[in-house]
């Protein structure tokens, strides 16, 4: 029986056991878009007491994994070629929360961006953007 | 008195509460030069058992921030502005370690290189490699 | 007297020799926002008849550059810092026209992503997207 | 009959239109390695008289596409996915030349590096550093 895409993504991600270290999670997920968030926690920060800028590319580069992956058919598996990553402002704040989407699908490779949002008292700004280059495998 | 650049990095290290939480390691420093190393651990991976992409990245970004600083006068410090990571292989084995080195030093801007090595029954292999443009900032 | 965004951009523009080479005109200015343009020439392509990546790119960096350069204070200058570009479709069409955006607009940097498209019978399609940090200078 | 990597790789730098244009040269080529060099000129600069960033790149990008290029079998095209580039001082002097290096082959990606220098006086001085990835394609 066929998998959905939301069922596949949501499989994957709890496979991904970094994902429970530094308390990541699912928030949306659309065909072709993945937004994931954690909380701000003591044990993730650099020496500024800001989020390190690799955990919050850790969330941005399995949300844009996901979202490729949400437009691949059953079968396949996703992995990150590359990405870039500008830190754009501190990530602070209660919660970053990461929003990616697919800029362009294509048979082997697919291309996507991500914003980063640090949410202050309710209050959300982009802390930083990346952009990606994912490729689909097949599983045997 | 003045501290050492010696000094000054691995305070600054000490102050990353993340390295802590991933195990990562200073483990050579020179000036324009830095390496860092984590052991594989479980709660690193990603969905195929292979050290997270963002966990390569966070040591990697550390290493590059440190190997700039430590060409950095007393009374500096350093952030990340950007970083492009390509993934070259899975991070598997028993040790993840980069090396960062200085590629062009500015009076602002310093521009790093790193690679990142899986290390499995003591063989060495090129992993991920990171171009990185990192900022002098000045600590009032 | 001071000169308007839209002087100063055109003056710097008019200054690049290499966009006359390149046949590339100025097809659009607002505050953090250019667009440039090319005709599709034979003299531009790579080895498959297409517009080579780099003259993409001499597009999309200008564009990126102008972008940026719009919103700061007269007796600024701007130069290129880093850029990545991603291909994401060949560059044919009688025309490739990009269009760059500030995406955050710092004292020192900034920050602008930009696309290409090709446009063929009228109909136009993303080719490639940047992701760019661009400095401030000051001229004496 | 079996066309060497040097007769491969020199067939497609000449249908690149855009070398001639620029006066680009093929200066040396080993498996895996390509440089190209290109004379200053003034009509390849941007608004302070350097050459233009985006000129760099061309070079830059057709340099690693060839030294990928020169590790693939015969019957395979190369494309670029993507690519970084540090602009890391004005890119002035006489000549501008950049070696470009396969960082590691893979059957279907190619990452390589690439530095610019430009030669001024008989010295030679890093200007620019690329990180790119390349695509093999087959031809029919």
């Amino acid at each position: 029986m066929e998998r959905s895409y939301i069922e596949r993504v949501k499989d994957s991600f709890a496979e991904q056991n970094v994902m429970r270290l530094i308390g990541a999670r699912l928030s949306r997920l659309a065909p072709g878009v993945c937004e994931i968030e954690i909380d701000r926690r003591d044990d993730l920060t650099q020496q500024n007491g800001y989020i390190h800028a690799g955990i919050v590319t850790t969330i941005l580069d399995s949300a844009c994994g996901y979202a490729a992956f949400s437009l691949m058919p059953e079968g396949s598996g996703v992995l990150s070629v590359e990405f870039k990553v500008n830190l754009l402002a501190p990530a602070k704040g209660e919660i970053v929360r990461v929003r990616a989407e697919v800029k362009r699908s294509g048979r082997t490779l697919t291309v996507c961006t991500a914003d980063a949002f640090s949410v202050e008292a309710g209050e959300s700004r982009i802390c930083a953007t990346m952009l990606a280059t994912m490729i689909r495998t097949t599983v045997a």
